[in-house]
């Protein structure tokens, strides 16, 4: 089966516009058909908010970004298509009308799947002539950080196309969860529903506001939610005991009227207007764009904070990253300064004194700022890169008369500034210290920042480009503590 | 009301050692009485993951630790505690009977607390004299870490005893939602309940295993939980149109069969070997305490994640933090190194060279080190402390024959290391340079780590007991990157 480069979506809302953007960080084209007149600006938007998130959250390389297209018809956004996703309203009707005409359009190559949250497969499918090739694959908000898609085939599905959605999903740093029996509302969203339910009926009773609800779960339960499920967490709640002992112990509360056990309150224009009127009142201070961005921040935190502990989705990201930086050809730090410890560098300790390590990775970095233009013509016009912040880490020794090599690698720019890794070798190889700096470009005589010369930036991003193919340094960004 | 320093535990299971733990890293004293022959080695080892945890999690200095002691009696337990908190089994006549002895032993100025995760505080306070000094303060496991406590008084508890038990939780770190109706399982445990039964049953019908539900929420909806509750994403979900918008779109969803709306499984043995199977297939790989500890040690990354976003749990961290300080002498930093900038010491730039900045922050470093015994004798007997990380951020800049002066604070120690702060002035007061260290303490002919001697640590823990007065940095622990 061919590999899949081309994603047509088919719908453009907070769903679709969350897969655009997760598809074209990675260096997917996109070709988007939503009949909506403000779908364009709105997707465009969304992916902005998205493929910032996303780069924010991955510490490797990702593709250069693939393109972005808008299409006038379905016909026309599934033709070159290698997979279609279809993320429509949640109406079943709407759904059937929408795959059979993505099938009949599509290439008969590409993969087709739903992004219903619980609709059945076999229903939905049930106008396709060639079902064979279609999942419902089941992303969570927002679509380009969070892991999770639920991969679930109806009757007709093959077992080669959950195969081919699973590699799909796992290259684009998700993780699929087979749903392997056909059920409304599949997993997680029977879970979510369950809790939603109870959450309107509590704001409905006048038991608690929006915002309480919403805190009952934050400040408590959802922490844990993060990393371990209710089962994994209530079995540590049962002591040394284990599961059984959990069961035994509130196994008998299960009985107590601790739920409605019933239908979902009635959405009535007035129950209506007091969650909304509640919801603005939660939010009131947060523009909309804010709390998204505000809540991608936390995730990618989150995430990043999982990924050291090695837990949960933190696993997702960090093989997702291993992908991204095996997909790249090997490339060598900068070897820009090497030479013999002075016997007046030799401290009390007997080896060479902290302080000289890094006037040897100044050594190096004076050395990459040469060859990027900033020479003493540039300094005369008043130009300079100042060092703002040094991380060094001393991992060995070495003494007076011994030979050392440094290697320098760009771990990140912008206009003002470079984020810069040095390595100190001994000769024989062994790493003796790692010097992580950030640069920042000064206008001398107003001591203030402003951007490097276009000339200087030119040739920054061309070493900056080469650099991108090596691993980032795991202890990069890294800050000094005690375990 | 005098101020809480003493608290009775009754019932020293997983909830009962979890504010064992709280407590005491809090600088209460504390007494447990639990009968089971177990109950004091288990509630040691809670105690000692516990407090480990939150000292782990807060980044300011905790108070000395309160005395934990184990009583032999309920009436003895609760003799001479300001608060009792009663954790026994979630059975109404175990803990009405409870509730009734500690409220006849108790001081009449003791304020009584029911762990209670659902049953009605009027109920169980039915056969107590004083009910107007009780109340649920219902926690989350692990206690000591996530900062959710609900507050539910019953008909007879004062207004008094609610807004005494608000202050006293908040003081400790904890986030107090006030439960206004009396209401089985509270706010959380209705939300979580639900959650949970639909969880059993999809265990039950064979739809997943245990394993698959912890994945469907860990990799998904929990990561947002960990910061905001479902209406807040779910208005987020519906775009830019809000809540109602959101409504509209999925409040038809409602309808459908999405969660099995009925009583629960019934909990047969069958059922429950195979729970228990899928929960140790699950968790195999892991040890309970282990599991215990990794547990801890997400929450904490996600915390400590969560404050740098100033969002959500992170938040009352940030609040607990800085009432924490201000309970605080003030100190200062040791002066330990001041002097000319020599001319040789400016570069191209005009100004002093960065590798200078770590010169003389070496020095500091061996003038503090000089203070606590590390002397030529101790040198001369092959020990030492050498630097393995230093983080250095330049706020200004300082050229030659200008005065500085360099303080040393020391914010973290342990037998083997010291993490300092240093900060260089210019002598007219402006903040320069900042330079975090972690020192190692080093057999200098093993070239291994080792402990430092006994007359070093206790000189070492004199000043750091003193610094523990001082704000903790913010920029100590932090990493170097790009935004």
């Amino acid at each position: 089966m061919s590999a899949i480069r081309h994603c047509a979506i088919i719908g453009g809302g907070v769903i679709g516009g969350g897969w655009a953007a997760r598809f074209l960080a990675n260096g997917l084209d996109v070709t988007v058909f939503d009949p909506h007149p403000e779908a364009e600006r709105r997707l465009r938007e969304m992916v902005a908010l998205g493929t910032r998130s996303l780069r924010r959250l991955v510490a490797a390389p990702l593709p250069p970004e693939g393109q972005l297209r808008f299409a006038g018809s379905l016909a026309e956004a599934v033709a070159e298509a290698d997979l279609v996703q279809e993320s429509a309203p949640e109406i079943e009707h709407v759904k059937q009308r929408i795959l059979a005409e993505i099938d009949h359009y599509a290439k008969p190559t590409a993969l087709v799947c739903s992004s219903t949250s619980g609709l059945l497969p076999t229903r939905i499918s049930s106008e396709m002539a060639h079902p064979e090739r279609f999942l419902v694959a089941h992303p969570f908000n927002p679509v380009y950080l969070l892991p999770l898609v639920e991969l679930c085939g109806g009757e007709h599905t093959d077992a080669a196309s959950i195969e081919r959605a699973q590699a799909f999903f796992a290259g684009i740093g998700m993780h699929s969860l087979h749903v392997r029996k056909e059920i409304d509302g599949f997993i997680a969203d029977r879970l979510l529903e369950a809790l939603w339910r109870e959450a309107l009926w509590l704001v409905h009773d006048g038991v608690a506001t929006v915002a309480e609800v919403d805190d009952a779960i934050r400040f408590g339960a959802g922490l844990r939610w993060a990393f371990m499920g209710t089962f994994q967490i209530y079995r540590l709640a049962g002591g040394e005991a284990g599961m059984r002992h959990f069961m035994a112990q509130f196994g008998p509360a299960l009985k107590l009227p601790w739920t409605k056990l019933m239908d979902v309150p009635d959405l009535t224009e007035a129950f209506l207007d007091e969650l909304a009127a509640q919801s603005d009142a939660q939010s009131g201070e947060w523009g909309f764009r804010a709390l998204e961005a505000k809540r991608d921040d936390c995730l990618i935190g989150i995430m990043r904070s999982l990924q050291s502990q090695g837990f949960g989705a933190g696993n997702t990201l960090a093989a997702y990253e291993k992908k991204l930086r095996e997909g790249q050809k090997p490339v060598e730090p900068l070897r820009l300064y090497e030479g013999t410890v002075a016997q007046d560098w030799v401290d009390y300790n007997g080896h060479m004194n902290e302080s000289r390590y890094l006037e040897i990775f100044g050594y190096a970095t004076d050395a990459l700022l040469a060859r990027i233009g900033m020479d003493d013509a540039m300094l005369a016009r008043g130009f300079s890169y100042y060092t703002v912040e040094t991380h060094l880490r001393h991992l060995g020794e070495i003494t007076g008369d011994e030979r050392f090599v440094s290697t320098t690698q760009i771990i990140g720019h912008d206009t003002k500034r470079i984020h810069l890794f040095h390595r100190l070798h001994h000769d024989d190889g062994r790493l003796l210290a790692t010097g992580e700096q950030m640069m920042l470009h000064v206008d001398t005589a107003k001591h203030k920042a402003c951007e490097a010369a276009p000339e200087v930036l030119e040739l920054l991003s061309a070493l900056a480009a080469a650099h991108r193919g090596l691993p980032v340094p795991s202890e990069a960004g890294r800050g000094i503590g005690m375990k």
